[in-house]
């Protein structure tokens, strides 16, 4: 049996060879002939401890150190790969290895992330705080020294790694140890006098943030937007260049005009052109001079075809071609990076005797330290996954398809098709009528009869409660029933398909807590728990299901949701932005606004807070604009938010400006300028994600189940057992007990071999892979 | 020599052959075989005249008067061809194409558009008339019935050519028949009561602009956003159910706060959420509930990232994929149609004897028919640029490079390469070192410097005259020099180029226009001539040269001249919806703004006009919206402008509601849809032309400098000689003439042959082609 196997397996042979017979020198000469090759092996190059380990020599011991050296060499090149670091940073020796080590896992990168917030939240409790959250300037400069002392251990580890050379050489780590320094001193300084000063500095904080591993995606987006601020800029020199013409004319034209506050002055003309290309003066800008000569609203017109319909968009069609190029670019060079890295990792595990491959021992070796939580079966899986070739070896061209493997979720193929196929006959002709009718057309529209009838239920019950009491005590019988129907359907599908399946569809988790939250609504009502009667008013979420009825939508809510992490990371970078903003709005302009300021300026309304009794009644006048303040940062939150809305934000510019100094204004129009940049991206990156899906489905109408990659590979008996061997000799005993069980099921059912079945979701990189095919090649 | 030239030249043999000693029979044989594969010549098959021309058989002006036919039918092919008309247009006997030949000239088309343009400009004097053209109801009825009367007339002639049958089916020609109707019942009606009614089908008087011939890029563009439609009304139905699901959570949760008036009642909700969509009123909104918490900024921030951000990207991208989709498509089916046309225009052309391809003769005769204009010399260089094989014949494949050749302008290839080469030693010597130093980057670059300091100047000085008198009688120094510079610089220019090579580039047609007005305006300053002062206002134009220096600008102002064409066709779509729009509006709100109406809504400050006196001065506070009303057409279309800018439209929406009924919403509300739906076409076409253009650039690189197509084509002396006989053969002796001269000139120098250069400016459809190389393949 055992040489049958060996016959059939050979790459337990191999493992043999090497594991029992093969002599240490001859691994000794490989691991002295690969860093040749590769220039930065650890222990021969530089590591003191190697001349000593190279004495004994022929030591097996020393050999395998070796090789688990390799073996970790190589999954750091993976991961280099993977996460697209530069190779220049790859640790040199066995010190800098440890350091590495120490850097890169994930308490170290939760430590970078939460000493990055403390530091960015400081911003709530200092000088101009929110006020539940006031802390004194010792309690919060102190929080701060600790925070900074935590990020200059985090430095010294980079440094231990990088070398000093390199690190010198990093420029974004130089940037943070600038500001680090900054940091410190302004702190120092604060707990010595023991008040505030000017800190805009503060705004810097963000690079601790940008900086950490987990907001790679952010640097990202960072540097997409560095990227297409050249042609970004030359489109906005143009407009602000027909901006100042069109100033100079109106300027000509309408300053004769007494009447016509809006071009007085040229730095008026200009002002009010600037806030005309967001519209938001727009009909009122116009008024004095139409009012007195109809003919004047062909300037207006004119200014704005050219400007916001022309140029504006041509900003939008620049950006968004240079987003798409560097797309496309990024995808390149980020696939040269991953086979960079795969070959800087082949290098490092093939052996002397065998060049053209790496065998399932070394792979494995490997595996341990790229995925350590990873099962010997799934270890096992990926090797023959990888293996295209009828060889025990993966070459190089089969290894390239590593990480398109590596990331696949084995299991075995079950032969029962559903979840009841065992249960007496029956309880199974029942479960499967119920699955006949959970699954047929009839049932599912009948659902969106019922959810439409529902929605509008719920239209026009509203529509009767005209400012009536809402949650009165007695629940309405109408919500009772459609709440039964759905609870029934929830039923039907739950044992038709089986927990598993009707859970691992989005669409039925998205049903199934719609309705759990309506029926925890219905207990809130009937129990008559206030602070829950909230849910109730998610009601109307029901109607979503309608989408599923059309295609067009289920595509556009499925591109929603996988567009989701980039959105959210784009709106992190947007919020880095706000930070930034909204600490150099707090330092200059905190309290500047109040009720009842700015009346010197032309928006005086609505700042107005007037408290006047009209008979007997007291009648409360509110402009509310003064509650749009930078007073603490989550007022300058707000506050920005309503700014790249853009309607009306120059009534809060004029209210500042009436304030302060007219200087002022540029921190409103920056703060424009950069908004518009981020937004136009964003709005690039929607339309090019969207366009690149719906182009993708047109070239792929046959395959209209888009099920993600999934890959099919049979193991034997023979394999199983000769693994477990493998492992066995090599004391990892402990892992085998996955595939014993195995084995059990294969004696169980009486099969020589089972089928498993690796699926992972299709990402952007798949679908760029095979969109770019020609071009690539 | 004669006999050597036919040797050259045989088609010379073939005309020789038909035209003399071709036997008529033969060329009848072509005849009666050839309708049969065409299945719509008039003499053969439908021609009450053919069967006595055919009794008179061989008479070789019957042959002759075949021949005529078949080249206007092939003329007619191509031309339907070209304009994109579909084939079942086409006329089938005599009678139908004398009324195709009368409908398609110049002077009919001609007659169409006036008449159309009148009914439309009718609207001016019509009842809610514009005060200076008010006309009385009689004179402007009459107008109209008159203006109908001729589209009567048009429609019967189309009727004449189109038959019955194929009139009926013509959709776009039954609307307008149903439209006339109306128009003209109404019209009469209004005769005969001496009073108008409400006319709301007024605003289908568009249709008959629509029609015209001149209008078939609006005819496109309206088909295009019709296409584009069904895609977009999906994403809408998304919009707008989110709108009515944050609708109703909004009352729920913002109308127990009675301090709040925009979420009182579920349609206020509704309203005010799709006003938010606008933005337009965005901080005002929240500000009641986000007075009393905080935290409910939230619901806002969320709607509009979902609404504003999300989704409305989202339709923009739908459009755009559509849009893109479109013109790929359109492409590919217009080629084909032209292919079409070609084919049977050739089938009309060739010869029973020689199948394979037109000879010269007859390639002729259908040019004269084609483009009658054209000499005889471009119908043989267009001959000869069409014939890729030494053949004296143009094969089918050939012939598909029709349209290609046709539009080229031919010129012969000058030796001298300036215009000075003739002149006297000296002279040329200065006039060549004047092109030198204007061909110099010293120059271009000293100019660009004037340039940039004339428009610092200009700053400078604008700022520095703060509301005083602009147009003094002073001319200032400044602008003499900067003028006298510019003045030189054009001198220099136009002598060293050639005033023809300086006005061929469109960048020095602008210098020299600019210049020109600078110098109008100094004159008009000068000589003090007060209604022409406004030229001095566009003085800083001059800085628009500066745009030369980059090449990104460049390219985007020469995109920017090429899209003027399609561009103008969708502002004049737009205008088509404008006018639709005005008319209703005019119908339903005429009169119902004034100053200090709307006093019970929520907006009356802004229709205020309060006159009043402050110690001894009057103040006059004027909110000027009542100046945004539905008086006349010009009005509306201002106030429409206004809408479609969006900004603060919900004060006008308001207005007007609060003076009629809350019904009056939904007009506002459709045509904020419809401009919506207009305006994202409008900016997905700018998209997709730049990002065409861009990726065009990008794959041309090395072709910077594009000329547009040029072909090079020699001709023999011999040749033209046999064309002058063939012409003096066929009595056409007075289109000889620009040939002999040719000859003349080939004498005077003593060459054997000539070059011509035919050339023509890149059209869309050439990039097209480029683009979709591989895939029309």
């Amino acid at each position: 049996m055992a040489v049958s196997m060996d016959d059939d397996v050979p790459l337990i042979l191999t493992l043999d060879e090497s594991g029992s017979s093969a002599s240490a020198p001859l691994d000794e000469l490989d691991r002295e002939e690969l860093p040749n090759e590769n220039g930065g092996s650890y222990d021969v190059v530089s590591d003191p401890s190697s001349p000593a380990a190279r004495e004994c020599c022929a030591q097996q011991s020393s050999a395998r150190h070796n090789w688990e050296m390799n073996y970790q060499e190589a999954a750091i090149y993976l991961q280099e790969g993977e996460n697209n670091d530069k190779f220049f940073t790859h640790p040199k020796n066995a010190k800098a290895l440890a350091a590495y080590l120490f850097a890169h896992n994930h308490l170290f990168y939760l430590m970078e992330l939460s000493t990055a917030l403390l530091l960015l939240l400081l911003s709530l409790c200092e000088a101009p705080a929110v006020p539940m959250l006031r802390l004194g300037i010792f309690v919060h400069a102190t929080l701060e020294l600790f925070a900074l002392i935590v990020v200059v251990f985090e430095l010294s580890m980079k440094m231990r790694w990088l070398g000093f050379q390199t690190f010198i050489r990093h420029k974004r780590t130089m940037v943070k140890t600038c500001v680090l320094l900054v940091q410190f001193i302004e702190a120092i300084v604060v707990l010595v006098r023991q008040t505030s000063h000017v800190r805009i500095t503060r705004a810097l904080r963000c690079i601790f943030l940008v900086d950490c591993r987990y907001c790679g995606a952010v640097r990202r987006n960072l540097r997409q937007i560095f990227q297409s601020l050249p042609p970004f800029i030359d489109i906005l020199l143009l407009l602000l260049f027909f901006m100042v013409i069109f100033a100079i004319l109106g300027f000509y034209l309408f300053s004769p005009n007494h009447s016509d506050p809006y071009f007085n002055t040229l730095e008026n003309s200009l002002v009010n052109l600037f806030v005309l290309l967001t519209t938001s003066n727009f009909p009122d800008v116009m008024m004095p001079s139409y009012a007195r000569n109809p003919w004047s609203c062909v300037f207006f017109i004119v200014y704005l075809s050219i400007e916001l319909y022309f140029i504006m968009n041509l900003l939008l069609a620049v950006v968004f071609d240079t987003f798409n190029d560097i797309e496309k670019r990024k995808f390149k060079s980020l696939l040269l990076h991953k086979r960079t890295a795969i070959q800087h990792a082949y290098r490092l595990l093939v052996t002397k005797q065998r060049p053209s491959g790496i065998s399932f021992k070394h792979f494995e070796g490997l595996l341990r330290f790229y995925k350590p939580r990873m099962g010997a079966r799934e270890r096992y899986l990926t090797f023959k996954a990888l293996n295209q070739s009828n060889t025990p070896l993966v070459s190089l061209k089969d290894f390239y398809n590593f990480y398109e493997v590596v990331g696949l979720k084995w299991k075995a193929k079950r032969n029962r098709e559903h979840w009841f196929d065992d249960l007496p006959r029956t309880a199974f002709l029942i479960f499967k009528g119920i699955n006949i009718l959970v699954k047929s057309r009839v049932f599912q529209y009948t659902m969106y009869t019922v959810v439409a009838v529902n929605g509008i239920w719920i239209l026009v019950e509203t529509f009767m409660l005209q400012g009536g009491n809402f949650f009165s005590r007695n629940v309405p019988w109408s919500y009772i029933v459609f709440l039964t129907i759905y609870g029934v359907e929830l039923l039907l599908k739950t044992t038709g398909l089986g927990p598993v399946e009707y859970l691992s569809s989005g669409w039925n988790l998205f049903d199934f807590s719609v309705t759990l939250f309506a029926f925890l609504g219905l207990m809130a009502l009937a129990f008559n728990m206030e602070p829950f009667y909230f849910i109730v008013v998610l009601r109307p979420l029901q109607l979503l299901r309608l989408f599923k009825l059309k295609k067009r939508y289920r595509n556009v809510l499925d591109t929603m949701f996988e567009l989701f992490p980039r959105m959210a990371s784009l709106g992190l970078t947007l919020l880095i932005f706000y930070y930034c903003f909204a600490i150099v709005g707090m330092e200059f302009f905190a309290g500047v606004v109040y009720p009842n300021c700015c009346n010197t300026s032309t928006v005086a309304d609505s700042y107005r807070w007037v408290n006047h009794t009209v008979g007997n009644k007291t009648v409360v006048e509110e402009g509310y604009y003064y509650l749009n303040n930078f007073d603490n940062i989550l007022n300058s939150f707000v506050t920005l938010f309503e700014l790249t809305v853009v309607n009306d934000w120059y009534i809060i510019m004029e209210g500042v400006t009436s304030q302060t100094t007219h200087w002022s204004r540029l921190y409103f129009m920056i703060f424009y300028i950069v908004t518009m940049v981020v937004m136009t991206i964003i709005v690039a990156f929607i339309l090019d994600a969207f366009v690149f899906r719906m182009n993708y489905t047109r070239k792929n109408q046959d395959s209209e189940e888009d099920n993600g990659i999934v890959l099919e590979k049979e193991i034997s008996k023979e394999e199983v057992i000769g693994i477990i061997e493998l492992y066995k000799r090599t004391s990892a005993a402990t892992e085998t007990a996955q595939l014993q069980k195995i084995v059990l099921q294969m004696d169980k059912y009486g099969q020589m071999s089972t089928v498993f079945l690796g699926r992972r979701s299709r990402t952007k990189s798949d679908l760029s892979m095979k969109m770019y095919e020609e071009e690539i090649q």
